[in-house]
């Protein structure tokens, strides 16, 4: 077993990489500043791994209204302790979020974004047991193993580790910071925009330049995705009733009576054969396409890149896909899964489900449907146009219960933010791929998208895996030269920050 | 709490109704003949509750595979115990039959078929343990509380008790007996064609005059159902899934997907959509109405006596039905019922059943269903229909996994075989409705079809409920005078086997 302790602090300060990393093009901070800096994250390593530790065993779920309370109580003190003067929780309709200032004087404001709950997870799957953080040796090095600690525990306390070593180094932090959380990330945010609309959260975030989430956005070889924007995504459920119908049984009855009575699940079946067409695929819904922009010759580029540094074969083996839609090119698939709105059925469920059949017509027939979205849909354009189809289209009987989303986001390749997040990749020797859109979403519209106008993307370095599977992990000692361990992902945003305060 | 013994041999033998019943029409039985059996039918009674308690204790549940070999075997020792000189397990390529036969050197045969499966249980939702046969006290008066009580083991017991009562009553069967029984029918009776079809077996159903399943068809008014068939059945999944189409995911896979992947889920629905017409309800396969018969006059006479004789406000409040189909009035939803086949949706499975939602594209999609089907059609009719219908609509890869069922069944009103029930039940005192057609279903046309074409339904007094749900039950002693016991019940079996014999 290698005893990874021995090579902390090696990877990127031996480098000429991380010589770079050192001398923040923003001269604000001197070499001196950075060397005790680095000293001051080194020191307090064990303390930051404990900090991962300890929160990964406090889970706030909100699918579960696990721990919906205390989670908050638990982020406000996460950022009393990294120095903010002030953090409150924010009240929401659901579960809270949490907001923290820390005015370091400083001439700009840099907007930090926090997910504090984590996805649901099952004991039974996992190797080693989800709430306990265990520190465990794999392949990629030493890392902790817990639900959470890649999505997004791990990562974030990297960032609250800057901060901490910052202060610990006697240094003035280069730049203000805004931090807002939210505690509903992985039910698809259905209340962060009341926190972004609390005045002095909403104030707070105008001053900004930008915002992040802090991200282990490295790949097993080192490489760091770069994304510009994702897609919206908006979760909802279809739901076919006698109750609402006034046809139909209200409660499963014998199946004989097909005869003679309406079936909930029938109509269910009709009214979603309106929302796609013939291709399967394409969404039918009155005016889908109304906000829909093209992709840019750039964005088309991108992809084209994209494409080429990947392995499709690969990518259907892991995926257990043997053709794309309509059988076409690699590329074209990667252009519709930046470009193309969707409406997915997530899971069908009505009546018996269980082995065999069961002689009951169900008196309720559900569809669990997500919608992506792309620039310039909204969510509320999208929910609107469906219930306004669905009502057209003589099903105005079906519910459409939105239980999260939001719209896509997109922030400009030639914004501050990004152009900082590119000089300190590269300062540190770390390749990057620019994707114009990714599929999975992120809640960044809250923040690209009115009032605020602010970039807004994932940034950090590092690695991990597993998120919303069995035995997530994060790395905190990296066995890969290329690939950053905990320190370094902590130093990147100290970095991050410098070069934010001197950004032109 | 009623001493319901008291009243034991009381209810018919004191009143003017089972004084006729004593004195079959057939005068092959004298009245000390009648005497002397239903004296040893009283003697039996104590053996005749304990062997359906114990039967009870012993289900076979083909669905869960739960005593599929040991069924058959207990089976063969009832059928001994109660006379039949000889009885064996007919092998099926499903859970085996059973074969018996009781010759008493009469002149006819007269065919019985039992069902020795009960259908499956959940003991949380039971008053008392489902499997320990337990004697409770109702309203309906004293009573077996288990499952298969009513359905089928409480009457196929009394018909057993028939056959003990005139062995001890030293009186030679006026009847020889051929028993068929399967141990499917909760499950469609997929096999029990193989069954019949044994040489022997067959051999011997040919020689019969017809076959009863016994049944306790006495509602809690004391009027008895007659019904002169009953509508087909097959029940079948519709599976759209990846793995078969050559298209979308082998497994779940993330529902950003949709927008370059083919759903198996959409696909089910595209598919489904196809089988019913816009009205939500009639089957728009091509060809399903080529064989159906409308209903005859008579049929729709009795149709019409029974809406006069039913209910229908409290009908619609016991279904949890406000309306039915197109706002008819009850009797057109009772011919409906009669007359009209359906596809039915039992249930929708596909991908994410939970609460809320979960961002998967999912590999597979199932819709259960079930066919009804009216004279003249058949299952293999049905079946090879539906399969060209998917094929021609461009769904060739949606499997169409059959996993029970059969053709439907009608017997003549003018056949001995009604007859002689009629005559049971008018000496008996005791008022009938008949229906023409149920719209639940029993596996009647392997008798009533092809080759054995023989008049064939279900048959008995006597009174239980709760069959297919909790806390079914058997009434051994009635507490009111219009409703059979078990004594009385078993009594109306040996009248109707002197009935038979002397049939015209």
């Amino acid at each position: 077993m290698t005893d990874f302790a021995t090579d902390r602090r090696s990877i990127l300060a031996g480098a000429a990489a991380s010589a770079v990393l050192l001398t923040p093009g923003a001269a604000l901070a001197q070499r001196g500043d950075m060397d005790a800096i680095r000293k001051a994250v080194a020191a307090g390593h064990d303390a930051t791994v404990k900090r991962i530790q300890d929160w990964i065993k406090h889970p706030t779920i909100a699918a579960e209204g696990l721990n919906v309370d205390t989670g908050a109580e638990y982020m406000v003190g996460l950022a009393k302790d990294a120095g903010f003067q002030k953090a409150r929780i924010v009240k929401t309709d659901g579960v809270p979020g949490v907001f923290a200032t820390l005015d370091a004087g400083a001439k700009r404001w840099i907007g930090i974004y926090f997910m504090y709950d984590v996805k649901q997870f099952d004991s039974a799957e996992w190797s080693s047991p989800p709430l306990e953080a265990r520190i465990v040796d794999r392949p990629e090095g030493k890392a902790i193993m817990g639900r959470g600690a890649v999505n997004q525990k791990g990562p974030e306390a990297a960032f609250l580790g800057a901060l901490h070593a910052i202060r610990a180094a006697g240094r003035k932090l280069p730049v203000n910071i805004a931090l807002v959380c939210e505690g509903e990330e992985e039910i698809a945010s259905p209340h962060f925009h009341q926190v972004i609309a609390d005045p002095e959260v909403l104030a707070a975030m105008k001053k900004c330049e930008g915002v992040i989430i802090p991200s282990a956005s490295q790949g097993p070889n080192g490489n760091v995705t770069l994304t510009l924007g994702a897609k919206g995504a908006v979760e909802l459920q279809l739901i076919s009733s006698g109750e609402k119908w006034g046809r139909g049984p209200k409660k499963d009855i014998h199946s004989s009576n097909m005869a003679r009575v309406d079936s909930p699940a029938w109509r269910l079946v009709q009214a979603l054969d309106t929302l796609i067409a013939k291709d399967g695929h394409t969404p039918a819904v009155e005016g889908w396409f109304e906000h829909v922009q093209p992709l840019s010759a750039r964005q088309k580029a991108l992809i084209a890149e994209g494409a080429r540094q990947s392995n499709e074969a690969d990518l259907k083996r892991l995926m257990g896909v043997e053709r794309w839609i309509g059988d076409e090119d690699f590329q074209t698939s990667l252009e519709r899964l930046a470009s193309q709105p969707t409406i997915n059925i997530q899971g069908l469920v009505s009546g018996y489900t269980g082995p065999g059949g069961k002689t009951v017509l169900p008196g309720r027939a559900e569809a669990k449907i997500d919608l992506r979205l792309v620039p310039d849909m909204t969510k509320d354009e999208a929910v609107t146009k469906l219930k306004a189809h669905l009502v057209k289209a003589g099903f105005p009987d079906i519910e459409v219960n939105v239980s999260g989303g939001y719209g896509p986001t997109e922030t400009p390749e030639e914004s501050a933010l990004v152009r900082a997040e590119k000089a300190v990749l590269e300062r540190a020797g770390i390749t990057y791929s620019l994707v114009p859109r990714s599929a999975g979403s992120w809640p960044g519209v809250v923040f690209t998208g009115p009032p605020l106008k602010l970039p807004a993307a994932q940034f950090g370095i590092g690695h991990g895996g597993g998120a919303h599977a069995p035995d997530e992990y994060f790395v905190i000692e990296s066995s890969n030269p290329k690939v950053a361990g905990l320190d370094d992902a902590t130093m990147a945003y100290v970095d991050f920050l410098y070069e934010m305060a001197a950004a032109k």
